[in-house]
């Protein structure tokens, strides 16, 4: 399809666009670059197809393909394709591959085969398949910028969850939101249009021939194409550099949904430049994207910022940027956390400390973060009170911790340690500051004031592995009662590594073996560790099955030797110890937040800040509902009240299940005069007549066994 | 005595000093303006003599005096003195009074009376009675500097718990620690010689005269001395600048003992000069002065700094100066305290809260921190995230808060409020930083970051007697379980108070109405309170007698204007609430410290780092002794494990008594069949045998009703 016959379909749209009201600068007739490379384009792609079909009809040789399940078959090479092959298997594959694996590698459906060998398909259900999925249609997305806003395109990507578009419009010119549905429209009808990529392999001449009106993608070039022989695709009108592989066809693109407008920066060379951002999500088929929209409205609804609001567990001020206030409510899940920890602290053999918030700079000198993450601290002015310094040491500066681990070095370091005192667990829940970007922050996902549940475990290298255990086993625990599922990955040393090879052998035996001992599924991420040591990364799933990443166990040869720490060993010599930084919940603000998420605010009792809400029937029972009330704040829980006689009895039961109360204590005469409570749950099972005491007791009790489903078991 | 009679006395004693190796530039003879000055002074002195003998038999006046007991008597005006009068009610009496009270004022004891009047005598038993003798002392001590060191005295006022010194030795000289042993006995002669005080009363051209050679005292005289009549005291050599009274001679003084040595600055005028300070107590016998050293001892004993060294509690770090490090033992007493508030929150309708620690500036500002306390605060640089700020907020400077109420203000004032809410108790555990000069700091008495049982009541005026009330009753519950009594004083409106008259009288009188009804005694303390709010101090004793202020009420009627606090009213109207500042403990460091003093080390159960260890008779019962620990541990209790082979049982029995373990559970081959513990209490107490799993329930229970005395009642 020439420029001349697609350009004049898009000229009639502009009036329409137009009388929108739109203020989009779009462009009346294709300008003379986009004519150019299309015209080069098709000529490049001419000669390609005489050239492979000459080889094909030249050699006319067989070739073996081992299909996915041991099938074995002949084709044609450079003839036969991977579409060919999966419409020989089932019309459903053909229609649903968006791709093939050839030999590993990936490849176009269209694209011939030239030699032997094994073949897989990829579909949109697979990580691999939506790569491909949504790297066609930030193509199809470029195509439309550039045609509906004369874009100077940049670089396209897929992403975990969709893919987005950089492009330029010049320095003053940036993509409103309300420019978004009309980008979105011409998107879905370049997919209704089934326009094919078409691979074409280039020489780089060729390549900066194509770009040379496009500064970005030449400096693209210079920075990353270092073969002689690379792929551009071709998709209607547009032509773009890339490595592929793409779907046969937009068409097969069913459903497109654009989703932010927004600028990034272009820093690859020189002076950055801001570009701007569109992104968006697609599916093959409507359907598909009418379940996602869905899920993402519960995903909104759900949202951590909004449960906050409604349910009054914290909020933001911008005096405080990057700080959350945690109200009553949000307060009470919060400690709940906290107590968790330190129970199984109790139970694990953790001892907990509290260490300053404020240090010297020659801390963070000895530490290395004053060298590696100085841009990332809160630093004093030096304080009045030290101007005439009596000690010397009040002489430097201070600056707020972003980390606990040199202060509990510290803390091991100063008195002489022994081999008996080892493993040495460190726990704190110190405040920790961090000056995150401002662009960077929110909700509870990134903040710049938090507290994590960090331990930092001083041991003998041959304690390592049963405390590696041990952490792994901690973890389960937790997530197990907080509802996630969790997958782990060992990340073992990179090519930078410090320290001695012979301690990172061990080191990284140590973990492997605990994680088979486990049982747990894990993966391997070689080279994937930090310079000063090797990790297990943990990713968990939330309850909508979002990932998250929250735990860590990090190992550290580093530290140890920076601040010269030692124990006298068994045989009296002086020894260095290996330091593991662990944490299971991460940040407890963040940790709230997946949590708020994950249960959509229907708190379990032992976090609840709505436990029990008081019904009297009539303002005769109040003064006995409040004498209930009481009992249940005598031993900590959530005890509200609902008096307002204004509103009927079954108008406030159905105003505590909105609210999400676990727990409603209605008492009428009846209940008075017995000492009882009659009991619903929020989701509205009438658990009937109870003692008042014997109820109080039970919930104490469904609190502090951290069960899931008090409602249920009750 | 004349200085001709004084001055060989001393010198005398020289050649003894230089013997000693003392660098003292003692004084070889009296310097010409000591002899001027005396000399002046008995001239003087022989004229009042004379004067006042004229007036009394010229006058001849016979007087009514009443005595404490409501007797009357008769008595000479210009004639009879009070000591006259005490040796007429008792010998003992006129022994032990060290000045009287006529009409109020206070005289000495020597003083010629002149009218009718009330008498009432003062003892050492009193702390009037202390402020006269030991301000009686300090001029001995003043005496004695004048004559070894030729100082130039300044200032010697009383203490609470003793007197000092400041005095000039020129530029370069200061006084040495190896000096204060001869000052001493110095001061131990002049009072053995028993000089009388002698009140004089001159004019402010006499006064002058006197001290034209001392440059302190004549600043002092041009500042402080308003009225044309002075009083100046002669006593042996010295002749000081004084109001008195004083002691009738020195010979009362039984005992004395300098302490430290130091310097202080001048900053009456100009520019500061740095003096010498020399401090001291002083008894009206030996045995007193003796008593007070083994007390001292004791509290040597129980200085919280050694006792968090001794059991590992707490440390400080030169790079952190100010902040402490809390080791497990010290954060578990922590932990234990703030749980203890947090369960009496929970019961009395108390919400906890946590704010952030970082504000801009623009905060301090409107709560008027930056204006009065901003040289106590911590400052920070301008973060490099917020140079490329993305929000206009970013811009102003942040601080660290020294106090949470204006978070707090934010809190009620982030959405609108009703009466319904009323009274809000919004409670915070949050981190505070002061930057207190480094010279003051010292232990957990004084540190730059620390934390309060801060809580912030808002509530209607009607409300406020109420609240009041409740507040007196949470400090009574928490002081009685922690073993302290206490003092209340209510501090009333000062001169520059602000705000309405009306909104203070009403405040006043239900802070007075509810100290009536809480039925303890109470001081007032007219025009004490701050600009901003009338308020009730509260001093508590601990076990060895020393006073602390901890807690605190504090009205606030300033707060809620700066941040515009409202709230709807029954009728419909914006209201502004009463703002209450409250805290028990005060900072949780320093309470922790004053217990640890308060208990010497010996801590209630539920406080106790050291609540139990478990001790295995021999290695076979070891596992057993294992478990036994983990039962306590699983349960959140403190058990440790005494298994040392290489020690008897005995002395292992002796090193936890040593550790002030509150109980040990020995575990032989008996016990391990039976599944039971030997329990022994700290004091050697022998509980007997019993059931491993009743003992720790048992144990449990002591901790959480926090009984003072487990040990007994086990």
């Amino acid at each position: 399809m020439g420029l001349c016959q697609t350009w004049p379909r898009l000229r009639i749209r502009l009036p329409v666009l137009q009388a929108c009201g739109l203020h989009s600068a779009a462009v009346p007739t294709p300008p003379h670059w986009l004519a150019e490379r299309l015209c080069l384009f098709e000529e490049l792609w001419a000669a390609q197809v005489k050239r492979s079909t000459n080889i094909a009809q030249k050699e006319r040789r067989t070739i073996k393909i081992s299909l996915p399940a041991g099938q074995k078959v002949d084709a044609v090479a450079w003839n036969t394709t991977p579409y060919q092959l999966a419409q020989q298997i089932s019309s459903t594959l053909a229609n649903t591959a968006v791709a093939a694996q050839v030999n590993g590698e990936l490849y176009d459906l269209d694209r011939p085969l030239e030699t032997d060998c094994d073949i897989r398909f990829v579909t949109f259900d697979s990580p691999e398949g939506k790569a491909v999925f949504w790297h066609s249609s930030t193509h199809v997305l470029g195509a439309a910028a550039e045609q509906l806003l004369g874009a100077i395109l940049c670089r396209g990507p897929s992403t975990e969850c969709g893919f987005y578009h950089d492009f330029f419009l010049g320095k003053e010119r940036t993509v409103q939101g309300s420019e978004l549905p009309v980008l979105e429209q011409i998107c879905r009808e370049l997919a209704a249009a089934a326009l094919p990529f078409r691979r074409l392999e280039v020489s780089r001449d060729q390549l900066c021939q194509l770009f040379k009106d496009n500064p970005f993608k030449l400096r693209l070039i210079e920075e990353k194409v270092t073969s002689p022989v690379a792929t551009v695709y071709g998709c209607g009108m547009l032509v773009d550099l890339c490595q592929g592989p793409h779907l046969r066809h937009t068409g097969l693109i069913g459903g497109l949904k654009l989703l932010t407008n927004s600028s990034s920066l272009w820093k690859v060379s020189g002076a950055p430049e801001t570009l701007q951002r569109v992104s968006g999500i697609s599916f093959p088929t409507a359907e598909g994207l009418q379940a996602w929209e869905e899920w993402r409205e519960e995903a909104e609804l759900r949202d951590h910022r909004r449960i906050g609001k409604e349910q009054e567990l914290f909020f933001f001020h911008e005096l405080s940027p990057g700080s959350c206030f945690f109200l009553p409510r949000g307060t009470r899940v919060y400690n709940a956390l906290v107590a968790f920890i330190r129970a199984e602290y109790a139970r694990r053999g953790f001892s907990e400390v509290k260490t300053p918030m404020l240090f010297s700079t020659k801390l963070w000198e000895q530490s290395g973060h004053w060298e590696h993450y100085r841009e990332d601290m809160f630093v004093l002015q030096p304080s009045g009170s030290d101007r005439p310094a009596s000690s010397p040491t009040d002489h430097s500066t201070l600056a707020l911790k972003p980390m606990n681990c040199p202060a509990h070095c510290l803390m091991f370091a100063h008195r002489p340690r022994s081999w008996r005192e080892l493993p040495l667990r460190l726990a704190d829940f110190g405040v920790l500051h961090r000056a995150e970007a401002s662009g960077s922050l929110g909700g509870l996902t990134r903040l710049r004031c938090f507290q994590q549940d960090d331990a930092h475990i001083f041991c003998t290298p041959d304690q390592l592995e049963a405390e590696i255990r041990d952490c792994l086993d901690f973890l389960r625990s937790v997530y197990a009662v907080l509802g996630f599922s969790f997958r782990l990955a060992l990340s073992t040393r990179p090519s930078d590594f410090l320290g001695e090879s012979c301690l990172w052998d061990q080191a990284e035996q140590a973990l492997q073996q605990a994680l088979e001992e486990f049982g747990e599924p894990w993966d391997l991420r070689p080279g994937d560790g930090a310079f000063y040591g090797p990790k297990i990364d943990v990713h968990l799933q939330d309850a909508l099955g979002r990932p998250h990443q929250c735990g860590t166990i990090q190992l550290d040869f580093q530290l140890p030797l920076r601040f010269d720490l030692q124990y006298r060993g068994h045989v009296g010599a002086l020894e260095r110890p290996v330091l593991i930084h662990r944490a299971v919940l991460g940040s407890v603000e963040r940790m709230l937040g997946v949590l708020a998420e994950s249960c959509g605010g229907k708190w379990p009792l032992w976090l609840s800040p709505f436990q029990v809400v008081v019904i009297p029937v009539g303002p005769e029972q109040e003064e006995y509902a409040r004498e209930a009330q009481q009992s249940l704040q005598a031993v900590g829980l959530v005890g509200d009240l609902d008096a307002d006689s204004g509103l009927t009895l079954s108008r406030r039961v159905r105003r505590a299940q909105l609210a999400h109360y676990n727990f409603q204590f209605v008492v009428g005469q009846k209940e008075q005069s017995r000492r009882t409570v009659n009991i619903r749950t929020r989701e509205n099972r009438l658990l009937g007549e109870r003692n008042l005491t014997e109820a109080v007791g039970r919930l104490l009790e469904l609190q502090n066994t951290r069960v899931p489903n008090a409602e249920e078991i009750f």
